[in-house]
């Protein structure tokens, strides 16, 4: 189903390993850093911020500025503080979104707002943020704090788009590619952009690694938004079916309510504003979704943003870490499959 | 009675009019500043912003940087930037902290998250945060960053550090003095300092600056605790005893606590963790605390740090800006008068 995506065949299915092997003693770094500034008098934030940053998450983020600064063969240290930089934002980020999302399981564990409340989860998510910042003024780029401090302004705007764009089932895929755009892929673009910066490489080169991140971050929410209607608890972290109960529009849904009659419409309205939430209207909403090509298609969308995110690698770099970065891309498509 | 305090005689009660006066045109650019930067193409965020930014606050910490500026005579309009930058970081902070207080007034009006929710309070707080930070880099003075960024983590640090607190009585001074020097002076000090960086003058006067505003906002800070036993609703914007109903340990319940006998004690152990909230409790509670002197000890300790801030600008500038720097401390103070 995925010819379009994958420019070399491979005996096995894509994984991240090959990148993780090519970063690993960088990301050993990394966090050294993340473990030493997470750290404060006040116990409170190092022992909730360490539940969230030791709980398994992949570090997509920093492992993207450590692979994209291989790709250009960098050849220094500053990386190691800056995707430190970066991983905190991102967890800062995650403690903000549980507290709005009312979340209560992230990656399989309990979050941190259950644990420790609303409170907590406000104040050490800004004090990471904080810390962020604290970090990229030490490495004293003004042009990597320019790309860092705007991707937080875009993230946290995508994120109030959002949350205005809550339960209502008119939002539009154009709308959406808005909203993701803003609040997964701004990150992973500027994770991938900073690496051309600190490699001292023109702004073509700092463009093309921007559209690399971005469109890949955009092809890893498609595909987590499809996964969220196919998988089951241990794929995700969360059960199958979390974004139906909690009322989300995602391209799915979007596609599937375009694509409806009159009844299919009146259902994910009624899905959308919480008033069908049970086992059997999740089977319903898979059926539809399966029946109007919702999910291939998201699915399909995803593929293309991850084409565009490899072909804008053409040209730069080489060997492994260019066979790395691709094969992330097809692993976050043939996470679906 | 607080003759310490005045080194000028005055026929009037001390205000902060002559420093307004003072920075009254930079205000105004301040204001232009704040307003085009806090837009954004979704509705909810300037919306959201704005009723806090217009909530009628004195924006005393903006006002500190340009009044500072003033002081060392500095002739350029970088400080409008920056001086906004400081508004916003303290206006994410507001919208974080009525969140976490669950708090429903501030200034005589109801908070954002009582209108628009705890989600919206959220995320528009992060956004305005980077906004702060997105200014800064304008600016592009890395000292300045390190200033305000290293605000930024010790506010979130305070901040944490007095949720830890909560509800506990055996909070002593010295941790208080520790919570309220992050999460209340930091930002007061880093607002003056930012003024000699780009007045380009050395660490001593940066130094100085610095002590001014520190030793300002926690006069301040103690004044405030003192007033909310003390005052109407008309005062503070909020009732009197909303700090004794929420159960916050503050100063004078500190002093009062630590000067009781067991009966007293027994009294601000239970008010404290929530179990002695009526107006007859509150009226006990203001019965302890003037017995014992701890209204009047706290204002004592404001006046020590209002004296400490005069003395630190000796030998630094002159004039009308000087003179109002000066007053602005006094009236600290006088408000509890």
């Amino acid at each position: 189903m995925s010819a379009t995506i994958t420019p070399i065949r491979r005996a096995k299915a894509p994984s991240l390993d090959p990148m993780m092997a090519l970063v690993a003693a960088d990301m050993h770094q990394v966090n050294g850093v993340i473990l030493a500034r997470m750290q404060s008098d006040v116990p409170l934030i190092p022992e909730l911020a360490g539940h969230l940053i030791a709980g398994g998450g992949k570090r997509m983020r920093p492992m993207l500025t450590l692979a994209c600064a291989r790709l250009l063969d960098y050849q220094g240290t500053r990386h190691h503080k800056l995707a430190a930089s970066v991983e905190f934002i991102h967890t800062a980020t995650l403690l903000h979104d549980d507290v709005v999302d009312g979340s209560g399981l992230r990656r399989g564990r309990r979050t941190a707002n259950i644990i420790w409340g609303n409170p907590a989860s406000v104040l050490v998510g800004d004090f990471l943020f904080s810390r962020a910042f604290e970090l990229m003024v030490e490495d004293g780029s003004l042009r990597v704090l320019r790309i860092l401090s705007g991707a937080s302004a875009v993230i946290a705007e995508g994120e109030v788009n959002q949350l205005s764009a809550q339960r209502r089932i008119e939002t539009g895929e154009a709308r959406y590619l808005d909203i993701i755009g803003a609040k997964t892929a701004a990150l992973f673009a500027a994770a991938c952009r900073i690496a051309a910066v600190v490699a001292e490489r023109d702004e073509a080169v700092e463009q093309a690694l921007d559209a690399y991140g971005r469109n890949l971050g955009i092809a890893f929410q498609l595909v987590d938004d499809a996964i969220d209607y196919a998988s089951d608890g241990a794929t995700m972290g969360k059960d199958a079916g979390d974004d139906f109960r909690d009322g989300k529009v995602t391209l799915p849904v979007i596609l599937a309510y375009a694509r409806g009659n009159e009844e299919d419409r009146r259902f994910w309205r009624d899905a959308i504003e919480g008033r069908r939430t049970s086992d059997e209207d999740l089977a319903l909403a898979n059926r539809l979704l399966r029946e109007t090509g919702a999910i291939d298609d998201t699915l399909a969308r995803a593929r293309h943003y991850g084409q565009l995110a490899i072909d804008s690698l053409s040209g730069i770099g080489g060997g492994t870490a260019r066979a790395a970065l691709i094969e992330a891309v097809e692993f976050a498509i043939a996470r679906a499959y």
